[in-house]
């Protein structure tokens, strides 16, 4: 992991110099996480322009003394300061090198109002430039060693539920929230930290709610049971939908699973180099929109995934942008039929030069248990 | 509930109008659940200054589509707006009705550079004027509704460790994550959402790491066996520590825990209304340094509990400022010998006029399992 870091510290510096900064003051957890492999709660990095690949002189972390130890052993290539004001510490730097830093980036797309003050403050006579989404930026590709993760947290999922079904966990009489609890435990046994975001199970017309959040509702026969879940691992979310049947499956639900499945296998299609957010989100939205069912997908069909459960891109029709090679995205296409029920079909997927890479291997077949 | 959320916002529009503000533009969605009990992850409030109790005109409330039902089942009493850009809306209604907007407070400690330029942008003639920590300021002091939710949540950690002990859980053998697990298990037995931070497990030499992250190691015969966790329950973080000892304590075992129980002593008997946080600090911190082991404390006593596992007051060298009624903090003096092992001690309490109320009931004696 350390030289894909060094790798993408090497590319911020390519787009500081083409941006005439000398360097950029990070501040925020994630992209610091994603530029060093820090984990801690409270680290600012100060990373200058200049291309000094071997001994990296121009990048300064900083953190408290609670992670004395653990920046000693995440960030041992870096020059480390041990401050609790991270950030102010590394604005003083500035100050005290001014030749060194004149113009100096910062996440203005982070940084409150009140503390860019005091940033500017103990920067001196730099001056501090806005420079948001410079991180996320590199963040939207994924490298190998992110897309490895991505895949330890996709296989979690997938083992969770594997092993939920196997082991009987999927059945009439549990509620939704016991259901839940038994997929985040499995997923745990599968080497994730937790869940990447609050699981959902929704059950029957609880199916139809989007977002429902799991309760004391009992699962029965004839349900759909909607389950929208991930693992979170080494920092990187995994996100799948898979909607089951309790029991036979009556031909509604069958010809509403179906529909859902055509979108979604449209959607993933539509995940092509070069395409237009809005396009691949249109490819899905169309087989629902012909079906008459339009009105009832209630949402975006999918988003970036990778140090945040939702990052960039959208894909949706407010979205903008092309899809990339080494993007990781879900498509997630919906249909809710309000008081009877609803499914939704996600998979998480990087794009690769001829057909997506599909990350969550669950069957999309319709379960039955 | 309602009742106190009215209740809540009265005490922000009269902080409003001793500030010569006209409104204020709320945006953390900590402080808009503190004000209405709305818990979505999408949304603004438009507190107006005057003072229109029964109908409460001048309270506007925004959030998006996905939140309708929820917004309608939490925030009935209020106006409701349904807008993606939930912020951005409630600036366009400031624009809208410039006479009653002309001095607009926003909350500069939350709001990034960036947002605060979209917000100018969208509020038109209004001014938009830093106002950090109103509602800070009011949380500082708990309700008595808060106080029932800490109260909640410091019982289902103390019923969690209770059914931990008694089932065999806490034993040589298991490793700390199993410990945590299980004890994370248990309070969402006992009504928590959740876990309200990541439970701290730390046996043998690793109780002497302050902030520990459970991992495979091994619980051994001998070892003392920290364990620091809380319960979210109705958003309101508890937070505890015991430190126990697996098997027969050695003398050095007992010394330390003495020391560290009689610091605990002596800081909960200083939380009274009108010292001084430095004082609470120093009267656990003197024992702890008359003993000789003063550089092994290694942090604050405690701090602030509520809606965020730490806010205000800080209870340390470092803070400032006095301590009032119904305040909830924390008490948790630690002393760590490097390689050996550690221990702390720690209670959530509320600030009452003679005595504090503990709201953490579990047993301070050395357990020795």
């Amino acid at each position: 992991m350390p030289e894909s870091h060094a790798r993408r510290r090497h590319a911020l510096r390519s787009s500081l110099r083409e941006r005439e900064l000398d360097a950029m003051l990070v501040t925020d957890l994630l992209n610091i996480r994603y530029l060093t492999g820090f984990t801690g709660s409270n680290a600012a990095l100060l990373v200058h322009a200049a291309d000094e690949p071997d001994a990296e002189g121009g990048t300064v972390f900083c953190t408290d003394g609670r992670y004395l130890a653990q920046s000693e052993d995440q960030v041992p290539e870096l020059e480390r300061v041990i401050e609790r004001a991270s950030d102010l510490a590394l604005a003083g730097r500035v100050a005290a090198e001014r030749a060194r830093y004149r113009r100096v980036g910062f996440e203005s797309g982070h940084v409150t109002v009140d503390a860019r003050d005091a940033l500017d403050d103990a920067a001196g006579t730099a001056e501090l430039v806005r420079a948001p989404g410079l991180v996320e930026q590199l963040r939207l590709v994924k490298d190998e060693d992110e897309i490895d993760a991505l895949r330890m947290a996709c296989a979690a999922a997938d083992r969770a539920l594997a092993e939920l079904i196997e082991h009987g966990g999927l059945r009439a009489g549990r509620t939704e929230l016991e259901v839940a609890r038994d997929l985040e435990a499995r997923m745990r046994d599968h080497g994730a930290a937790g869940p990447s975001f609050d699981t959902i199970v929704a059950a029957g017309p609880n199916s139809a709610v989007p977002h429902h959040r799991p309760d004391d509702s009992v699962l029965a026969p004839g349900d759909f049971v909607k389950m929208d879940f991930g693992a979170l691992v080494d920092g990187y979310h995994s996100d799948m939908t898979r909607t089951a049947v309790l029991g036979e499956p009556a031909d509604w639900q069958r010809e509403l699973y179906q529909l859902v499945l055509a979108a979604q296998a449209a959607g993933r299609a539509a995940v092509q180099v070069g395409a237009d957010v809005r396009e691949v989100d249109a490819a899905a939205r169309e087989v629902i929109t012909e079906a008459g069912y339009g009105e009832r997908f209630l949402h975006g069909l999918g988003h970036g995934v990778g140090l945040e459960i939702h990052e960039a891109p959208t894909l949706s029709q407010r979205g903008a942008g092309r899809i990339a090679e080494r993007m990781a995205v879900t498509v997630e296409p919906g249909v809710y039929l309000t008081g009877r029920g609803g499914v939704r079909i996600e998979d998480t997927l990087v794009v690769r030069p001829s057909t997506p890479e599909l990350l969550t291997l669950t069957t999309r077949e319709l379960v039955a248990v």
